[in-house]
């Protein structure tokens, strides 16, 4: 077991069997002691958050998986922080897709002149770039193409992909009285025919949630979560 | 004739018969004295500027309207620095529309880890809020038309009415010897049927144009462009 990549909420190390393992640690992003889902910095460390984020990734990703949807999940070892994923091929050096359904964050602060905070957006999907000099640059679907990071075509499956997982979570909150605002996910290439599935994680670290108008913390809403 | 808008290069007055007039000012987009086409401030005041802006905005909508491109030009006053048009609708608050030959400026900026300074585009349309106050922030299709700003058929049209303009300015700049790396348009709705029209200019405060490899400052171009 070989570690190829030093993360900053994980690390990766690569399997005999050409499977990857996935070490979650207890960092969270953030800037100054503050968690923020889309800062590049990690800003905090927090006691049982790597733990508390596999919890909620293993439900999130075995629901996904048992409705049909390809993500890279294999399983999952609580006690030692890990899970085991298929190997992915990202697209170009990384990509995150973020999935909005009220304007807070990034989006508001881009768009503030023709939205007011926490109005409502339909599962609206952007792509931005994973480049911490540059500040994690919004793209579009025609530079992602002409930059042969994503073709056209993958771009609309994974549109759609975004939407439907959005949808998934966005409900299983609902079902704990949590209201999802966004949440950014990552995708890959996977297997032989190149399909595009979910990887990383869905923890409280990729979300803003909230709960009777107030923010939930991403340790907290894992609680909630995953209590009976 | 009552002045309706002072803008950083244009003043702007309504004129009795509906129409409007623009006045074409020596200022010109920059920072610290140095001309940026993508700036969002007056860099410096360059004597004959307004009037050289308009002879090149002159000879190019003469064409677009030769070859029945919508725009919302009437006629132009070379001596008095003025403009008149048709009276036209922004979108949103309004909105910029890049087209890219080469990767320069913002572009570079923000996709500097895919390409490479120079690197040629094939004619890359992008399009960007005019927003001083959040930096001109570049927007999607999606975002367009969810805001309000853009319906999608209005973007397709848009796109391809970037492409068409863009391509003639190249071609009439390659008759010069001079290559065009990016210009920046601006749209609007005019007449009943809101039509999809180019509005404001096209000078070399629009554009980043090269001969032989070296930039052209705006006034040394609109001087090679019309000198017989």
């Amino acid at each position: 077991m070989n570690i190829v990549y030093e993360g900053k909420t994980k690390d990766v190390y690569s399997l005999e069997d050409g499977n990857y393992l996935l070490k979650f640690k207890d960092d969270v992003t953030g800037e100054n002691g503050v968690f923020d889902p889309g800062a590049n910095t990690v800003g905090l460390t927090m006691e049982g958050a790597g733990k508390a984020g596999l919890r909620l990734t293993k439900h999130f990703f075995e629901l996904l998986n048992e409705k049909g949807i390809p993500t890279h999940y294999i399983d999952a070892n609580i006690e030692e922080s890990t899970m085991t994923v298929k190997p992915a091929k990202v697209f170009g050096n990384g990509i995150e897709v973020i999935c909005r359904y009220r304007a807070v964050g990034s989006f508001l602060r881009r768009y503030g002149m023709y939205t007011e905070e926490g109005q409502p957006l339909d599962a609206f999907v952007e792509v931005t770039l994973k480049d911490d000099l540059r500040q994690d640059p919004p793209i579009t679907e025609d530079a992602l193409d002409m930059l042969g990071i994503l073709s056209k075509d993958e771009y609309k499956v994974l549109k759609n992909l975004t939407q439907k997982i959005g949808d998934i979570v966005k409900e299983e909150l609902a079902k704990k009285g949590i209201e999802l605002y966004d949440i950014k996910f990552e995708f890959g290439r996977i297997g032989q025919k190149d399909e595009i599935a979910l990887i990383d994680e869905i923890s409280g670290g990729n979300m803003r949630a909230y709960k009777n108008g107030k923010y939930i913390e991403p340790l907290k809403l894992e609680k909630l979560m995953l209590e009976d």
